[in-house]
């Protein structure tokens, strides 16, 4: 692969309490702001409550979760004061670090989450971006204390339902085990490494370093699995079998548990050989997902470095 | 200490979703439901769902926290159409399963609940009941995959705030960790075994069996530890230090870490030495306890059995 060029990533933008009940993002952010963080080198970094209204309530959401918001059909759509809170908050944070696919959207926006689910520290992205590729690899060799992977929604951008999609680059930080409403140092103390992490690569890579090309693992979402239930009443009658709880990205082979229902027998995992991430998340539930399935794909990525003469 | 007996207990009530979002003692109950489980040998079961709109909110409560609901000064005010929800059910659950103090009382309430604190299985009663004692020592006897530990609060009846409070005997099951809105089947599985023992012990004593006397440590609680705030925003300044979170009952000394502030600074226990527990509970951020404090007690039992000649 040929090297690589972009122009520098001046405006970073750093979101947390998208989902006002994940308490890592919404305290990183309110110290940044207690701190005034509004610097690091060349790179200016502006820091937001997204769902300030859900972070007040200590809730995911008000009326309906602001994650979801950012398609293209969503935020072309028009507003009226009786419309939702947070399709009204997405329409401001877009106008704000957007509009979604323009050369007026700042440069990176980085969206900070928790999941109940034993994840480790992942990067969510859409689609291709070498620029995320390059920070998870930076981030991937410099974090050791849990495991950092890779998560790619391949959904085409006009799709791409969370805030992050607003700007000219972006992924999702998500980290866990972490109870929804409880701010764990653990957990707090990785979101906080990849976050400094990722302003120490945007400085370099703005000061003109090379960064090595070279490949990287990925888990590529595939599809998602309800909880067995009641056809009548939608209730789940299973639970996520204890083989599979907490064993996110443990390769899910045909034959193998995934949920103990409540009369006592088990159901087993059936086709393809996949690998299991967001296992029993709270706010999932909801959405009819007790677990998300993806395939393991390598992707190769050029070296790059800034275009000066931008 | 001399043999005690006591009359049978044919009545006994099951709680769960006294707070909406613990999600173990919904599905029992809700499971007991489906079954009829009305009977279990001489023991007439009650199943209850105690906060139905809680639970079908996901949340601890709507207006304010049922489980505080249950003094005597609250259960013999005036109730009105106005009051909070919770209040309102208190007094419907005391009229039913009460009222509390009375002969009428049922024989033993058993309430259901979870925590985020890595407590493993507790039972938390007031004051020195021996049919409570008894059936602790007897769940200890038999569960075997986690710690299982006796909290006592030493109040007064009439000031006593829980559910459990109305009936002649009760105790609260409380596991975890499992984080609210989740349902793990690690943390289902302990509580029905420790329910089903229960109803094992009770099946035992109401057909005559004796138990023998002896001693349990219990751990009394001291009082409660608050995050450090900000004094003028009454926000938290800490999170709980790495070293205490999830290790709910392990002695703390003075110059032992508690919580790790945002500054970087470590915050020390100070005073005695005691047992932490309900350790960065995701519901006592509202209560302004981090964390309670407790003191290792012994208590002595008698043996008891049933007096039949009631």
């Amino acid at each position: 692969m040929e090297h690589a060029t972009f122009p520098p990533l001046p405006l970073v933008v750093i979101c947390g309490g998208t989902h006002g009940n994940e308490m890592s993002g919404v305290y990183i952010v309110r110290e940044m702001q207690k701190q005034k963080v509004e610097k690091a080198g060349s790179v200016s970094i502006t820091t937001v409550l997204s769902n300030p209204r859900a972070v007040e309530a200590c809730k995911r959401y008000i009326d309906t979760d602001l994650n979801r918001c950012f398609t293209d059909a969503l935020l072309s759509g028009p507003i009226t004061d009786s419309a939702p809170y947070e399709l009204r908050r997405a329409h401001e944070l877009n106008a704000q670090f957007g509009p979604k696919g323009s050369e007026e959207a700042v440069d990176l926006l980085c969206d900070l989450h928790n999941t109940t689910a034993n994840m480790g520290l992942s990067l969510i992205c859409y689609s291709l971006d070498w620029i995320t590729l390059h920070i998870y690899k930076y981030i991937q060799s410099k974090v050791t204390s849990v495991p950092v992977r890779l998560i790619q929604l391949t959904i085409p951008i006009s799709e791409a339902y969370s805030l992050e999609s607003v700007a000219k680059h972006g992924f999702s930080i998500e980290v866990g085990p972490q109870p929804g409403g409880v701010l764990r140092a653990d957990i707090f103390n990785i979101m906080k490494e990849a976050l400094d992490l990722t302003l120490e690569w945007l400085q370099k890579f703005n000061s003109g370093s090379t960064f090595e090309g070279g490949e990287v693992e990925a888990y590529t979402l595939v599809g998602n699995v309800d909880y067995p239930r009641d056809p009548m009443t939608g209730e789940i009658t299973a639970v996520v079998h204890p083989q599979l709880q907490d064993n996110d990205f443990k390769l899910l082979q045909p034959g193998d548990p995934t949920f103990l229902l409540f009369s006592g027998k088990t159901v087993k995992h059936e086709g393809e050989e996949l690998y299991p991430f967001f296992v029993n998340e709270c706010a999932y539930y909801e959405k009819k997902v007790a677990f998300q399935l993806a395939r393991k794909i390598t992707l190769t990525f050029p070296s790059i470095s800034v275009k000066l003469d931008r």
